[in-house]
């Protein structure tokens, strides 16, 4: 009898579309930051870097800090700057979502006289409230697969606050976060490989991942680092055209705005056009609107797809619009909680029925974070106990946000061979390097990327944690690095010398007897 | 310039795997609920049933009340006998998971003196305990892709404790449920349509759905009815030699043990045929466990897969394994939250680091859902506080389970022209029934499937809502429906006479001047 001894599964014979794509924010880079963090818990004193020690929540000045922070403890930690994360880094949560969480997931608290002196009254009504309108009026029930009805309507009600315009709840769709909303899309609008999706350069690396995982093709369309990352129809029309010459049947356009990795906010100019070319040429828009609240720019203001759509007058029948919202971002951060939405326009009913059963495959999102998007959508109003609170936290969190980026912004324009572009929004830096020939020579000699070899370099000699720019699909023959301003203002603050210190002696190891910084655009 | 009007996604021009399958338990006949409930709603009175009332919590004496119930309160409502969700039913939150989760949404709880009042000592210690394991000591991050690394370790100890043999940490990928593990599985085994998944029929249609949406062929083996619902392995090779000789390449066997819909616990030496078989054929285990806390016959115990393999001597090397586990199910009941884990060992470690990577595409799965299993997996223990209030609810949800099982068997049994198989395990009856002539007749005017003219009938007539066995691709020619035992025991026995008197009408109708049963096997 011949038996199989070796395993069935290998990995040559596992669905091939899986290996195509990477996702480098949670990649390789990320792997060797384990590592590094495994060594030094278990041998501090292994690494040659110090990360300044700060209790988390401590609020400090930026400026005064960087100044004395040779007077400060220190300890041996990885700065992570490479994940959008920011409760790991020290954001608190917004204490009236925590508050609410909390009595939905032990009702038995309402009825107790203690609790009245640990929650605030609008937090006790709103879980009231909300586990009045679940299944079984606990959090433990599968729900409708689109998530509970009074949810679904408290987020239609929210858009319809922010954009001046009708939201239906049977529009929207709560999800586990956006991710796997996007793959659910993916999964519903790919076909086969000549299924085409029009997707930023660089671009967040879910996209290409899905579309490859569904058997699609990715139809990029770069993005213009000179015009502040900006998106220039006619490339997106070029790209279209080209794409449509070699067969492809293009169904839709990603458009990510704010920016990831780019951190730009469209113009409303801008935003007509891309609606304007959609809707001539038959493309849902994809609108990954998760930074909504993320903003820094005086002259920007966010606008969703939908309300610009609207606003040049185009209803459901005239284009269809996906906008994915998340808990994860903006002042939220609850990331780990999965929960968000993707309002849908401009689908036929019979359309959506068939995204409605995909959904129920998975039965439902998880009730923790269906709450907190309506929480997220439907905050304290003025005149809740909540409110001012809630206001302050919110507030402090943005304007620590930007000091946080202007403090980097000025760092990486400091730096020799570093372009910098203006940030407007979302949570993460771009910046540009221009490395020496003998940098980028060393890169192909050690088999990998310029900006890896860089990324790797900076983590191996400073802690911190960068994503290289080709985990975003950068320009070809570009080098940059994907920074997220979430570390602790004070972190930020002691983390630029190491930076600075680090990437001028990489800048004077290999430009060597080569004088001149070469760009190697090829 | 011609612009395009129509919206450009219709049903007809959607990925059409997705059309191609069917999920029923949330289905047509869910959604046909749903539309009554809203007409009872708004036009109370305006339907022909009533249901009894009571405070869901309540704990009666079924027999009594059963004598009693025409003295009982009714209210119109349907009677959900269609999903496994048994909060929604009335079932009780297990109160150390639900202290637990409450404190980790909540940590500033953690130092206040009130807190002790509300909150037993241990689940304070454990909500500690677990912070303490969180990046940023918070529910708010992300998480590895995988789970937290100690929650994991904690589901790992379990299932070492449960089987007596090793578990390690990194054969555990934590879940939203175990639905997503699934999916996840379907999309690394499967690569084209030449890849064929064995599965069970009568089956839980998450496996053909998966299977269909990630273009694979489903390859169907039958249970058979006569035997209790059991696995004949001869049947299952005389499937596998079938597709083998149709071209396909049989990558795996789904088993689930209890069964689902089937209500069957697997005999060990059952296993050990699967082990042996998948074992000299080369295919993957995958093991729906997740009804492993719902055995409930006195001569059948839970063996999980994995520990049968290490019984008879097989490791790693010998063959792949996947067992699938969730919070949904069990005594534990928390649908709603979406935690599960799998635990797979005899995959090479590339194979896991390419499901590590299709995980990360939707970056981590939910933290309360990750809290919750490794709470079941690790709940409280003799000298901690909770530890008893913990075993008497745990022990009344079983005995009630029992109690709901035995009289759903009674009922079903008593019925003309319907058989019941003895219940053994998970939370569903899945009887036969022997429809007249006449009705099947009348089920094929309509364009309906028996079962399916049977259960809207029953719905219609008395509110109670079951699944039609076709979306269980029962084996053709045959009727059946599936029922939960969860609602209430006080419902259960209300609804039994109200089943009764419908199906005896339903009877009397169709079979006209037909006096005999047909079974209409074709």
């Amino acid at each position: 009898m011949s038996y199989n001894k070796a395993p069935s599964i290998t990995a040559e014979t596992i669905n091939p579309k899986v290996k195509l794509f990477n996702y480098e924010p949670c990649g390789e880079i990320v792997m060797h930051a384990e590592r590094l963090q495994q060594k030094l818990d278990e041998n501090p004193g292994s690494l040659p870097f110090q990360e300044v020690k700060l209790p988390p929540a401590l609020s400090v000045d930026i400026l005064r800090l960087t100044s004395l922070c040779e007077h400060l403890d220190f300890v041996q930690q990885i700065t992570h700057c490479n994940l959008g994360n920011p409760q790991v880094l020290g954001q608190r949560p917004v204490t009236f979502f925590r508050e609410v969480l909390s009595l939905c997931d032990n009702p038995t608290l309402l009825d107790k006289d203690e609790t009245r002196a640990l929650f605030s009254p609008c937090a006790i009504r709103r879980a009231r409230r909300i586990l009045n309108s679940l299944p079984g009026k606990d959090t433990g029930g599968y729900t409708d697969s689109r998530g509970i009805k009074n949810l679904r309507q408290a987020v239609a009600d929210g858009i319809c606050a922010r954009d001046g315009f009708p939201s239906k709840r049977d529009d929207i769709f709560l999800t586990d976060g956006a991710s796997s909303a996007v793959n659910l899309m993916m999964q519903i609008l790919i076909r086969s490989h000549e299924d085409g999706i029009l997707c930023p350069l660089p671009e967040y690396p879910l996209y290409s991942g899905s579309i490859i995982l569904h058997g699609g093709t990715m139809v990029p369309y770069n993005l213009t680092e000179d015009c502040g990352w900006g998106l220039e129809i006619f490339e997106v029309k070029r790209c279209l055209e080209e794409a449509r010459s070699a067969g492809l049947t293009v169904r839709a356009m990603v458009v990510i705005n704010p920016g990831n990795p780019t951190g730009q906010v469209l113009s409303i100019t801008n935003q007509e056009e891309i609606v304007e070319f959609c809707r001539k040429e038959g493309l849902v828009i994809l609108a990954d609107e998760v930074y909504q609240e993320n903003v820094y720019s005086e002259n920007k203001k966010f606008h969703s797809f939908k309300k610009v759509a609207r606003s040049l007058g185009y209803d459901e029948t005239d284009l269809s619009i996906v906008s994915f919202h998340s808990v994860s971002m903006g002042y939220y951060g609850e990331c780990g909680r999965r929960g968000g939405y993707m309002e849908m326009t401009g689908f036929p009913a019979d359309v959506k029925d068939q995204i409605y059963k995909v959904a129920s495959l998975t039965i439902c999102p998880n009730i923790a974070g269906q709450i907190l998007i309506s929480l997220a959508m439907d905050p304290p109003k003025l005149g809740d106990e909540s409110f001012e609170l809630f206001e302050d936290e919110k507030e402090k969190i943005h304007s620590s946000f930007l000091k946080r980026a202007k403090t980097l912004e000025k760092a990486f324009s400091s730096l020799e061979g570093v372009s910098c572009n203006t940030f407007e929004g979302a949570l993460y830096f771009f910046p540009r390097f221009h490395l020496p020939l003998g940098a980028i020579r060393a890169a192909e000699s050690e088999g990998v990327s310029p900006d890896t070899f860089y990324a790797h370099r900076l983590l191996d000699a400073t802690g911190i944690a960068v994503v290289p720019g080709s985990g975003f699909h950068q320009a070809s023959g570009t080098t940059h690095i994907r920074c997220t301003i979430l570390p602790h203002e004070g972190k930020i603050a002691a983390m630029i010398p190491r930076f600075r210190a680090f990437h001028e002696a990489f800048m004077k190891e290999f430009r060597g007897s080569e004088p001149r910084m070469t760009d190697f655009r090829r």
